[in-house]
């Protein structure tokens, strides 16, 4: 499959990019090459640059939900995508992604997810994809004091994938596990994933860290997902396309602001200088650097 | 609290109910006690008729988040109405009770379920309440044919609250997991509630029937609730009041059926002659005895 000549006025479109004339791309998609958006990405696309178009313009909750259906295949499974979708959205953006996996894949998100983990991973990930926090910013100090106590308890035990860490983590509100974190730094001297560095080579450790970055400091786990796949020895498209994409309309403003302090170059020129043609044009487009 | 002479007025009202004449009750009751129902509920009414009309009054959602919350509260702790609530609700009404908690607690539904829990009932509650199963009809035979061996072998091996079988019995759409059953029935020639009776003292063993119970066949589940309730010594007005008012408007009429057959008398009878006065009145209008 090509997109013909039609490249150039597809990142036009996208630059100044709204919701409508998503609708547009979509529309215009579907007349020239005879499918849906979403039956197109189901069947692998052939380039980069046409993953890019067709994930962003796809509706969020469809788009986490093709992701998330994506991780649950054999040979694109990833705990990390799955980790990533729960624990960055709002709850009710969690909530429309599994209601649009109902309607796309006849399945709920947790049967698939639970289906095709296991062991600590399961339990990890199958409640953070059925949460459904609270959104509020109550915070409760007696609690965030016996819950840090708790958390310090299990880490220092080596018990990382005890129920009671994974409860803390899987149900408590953004807000409530932010003010539970701040305590454990407080009395105990370390930031939490600090203590949580024990073993840097234990995999299910590192997604813990990365989850409770993704519920605390989101902008810092993308600002790294970047980093890793633009430094990357070819760099990794994959991630790449999936960080923009899903966050050009949410929070990549913060996101660039970390990255170039994090590596003093912007993410304009680090994207630049890793990736070409229509493809470069296209996440450039999606970061926002046509708009200075 | 006393509601004065406004008791058959009440009841009045409630046999020809609808969501207009409900309203007109909460308004009628915030203008007669000048304050709300809900709130009268947790200051814990002082008679079982007034408990049957708050119940009945408050919107299905809210009425089950106060419901659930009840039940994760200490004196008032209670598996089995947190398991009803979670296995017989639809997935969007479910979703709508966890969202009518987050507005009426300022907490989330599954982080009181889970801080109030422990062990095995922790692990098979938390997924309960959290679930947001496919509601299609669909069913996969190929998978039912694997996952009713998974439970036959876990239940042979006396491990009723392995992580297999959990999932199971959580995640699938009650569809799906009907046909699993119907398949263990054939396969092995016992219904799974039959080799889950093994020891008839263990009270996870009991929730957990009474989960597949409520999965599968619900209107057996709220016959057996009332049957126990009414032959109780001293009736359970808490779990006859439940019932009734939660049923009322769904499925009481093939409620009504089913206590019919296994007991051999009427449901208006039943409760006839283990209640008295305007509990009675109140009960008899909502599950319908007057509409003959």
């Amino acid at each position: 499959m090509g997109w013909g000549t039609n490249e150039q006025l597809i990142i036009d479109i996208l630059a100044h990019r709204n919701a409508a004339q998503r609708n547009l791309i979509r529309k215009t998609y579907r007349e020239a090459y005879g499918e849906d958006l979403l039956k197109s990405l189901d069947e692998e696309l052939s380039s980069d640059f046409e993953r890019a178009v067709v994930l962003f313009t796809l509706d969020p909750a469809e788009r986490d939900a093709f992701l998330a259906h994506e991780a649950t295949k054999r040979f694109t499974s990833s705990h990390w995508v799955l980790m990533e979708i729960a624990c960055t959205r709002s709850s009710h953006e969690l909530f429309n992604v599994r209601k649009a996996y109902h309607d796309l894949y006849k399945k709920s998100l947790e049967e698939d997810v639970a289906h095709h983990t296991k062991g600590d991973y399961r339990k990890l990930l199958v409640p953070l994809v059925s949460a459904f926090r609270y959104q509020g910013e109550e915070v409760n100090m007696t609690l965030a004091r016996s819950e840090a106590k708790i958390l310090r308890e299990k880490i220092s035990d080596k018990q990382y994938s005890d129920e009671e860490v994974i409860r803390i983590v899987t149900t408590r509100s953004k807000a409530q596990l932010n003010a539970t974190l701040n305590h454990y730094n407080t009395a105990f001297g370390n930031a939490i994933n600090k203590d949580l560095k024990a073993d840097p080579e234990d995999e299910f450790l590192k997604l813990l860290r990365a989850a409770i970055k993704c519920l605390t400091v989101p902008e810092k786990y993308f600002e790294k997902v970047l980093r890793q796949a633009i430094n990357k020895l070819g760099t990794d498209e994959w991630a790449l396309t999936r960080v923009v994409a899903t966050r050009a309309e949410v929070d990549m403003v913060r996101i660039k602001e970390e990255y170039q302090r994090r590596n003093s170059v912007t993410l304009e020129k680090a994207i630049a200088g890793d990736t070409s043609g229509d493809y470069e044009k296209m996440l450039l487009a999606l970061i926002g650097a046509g708009d200075v």
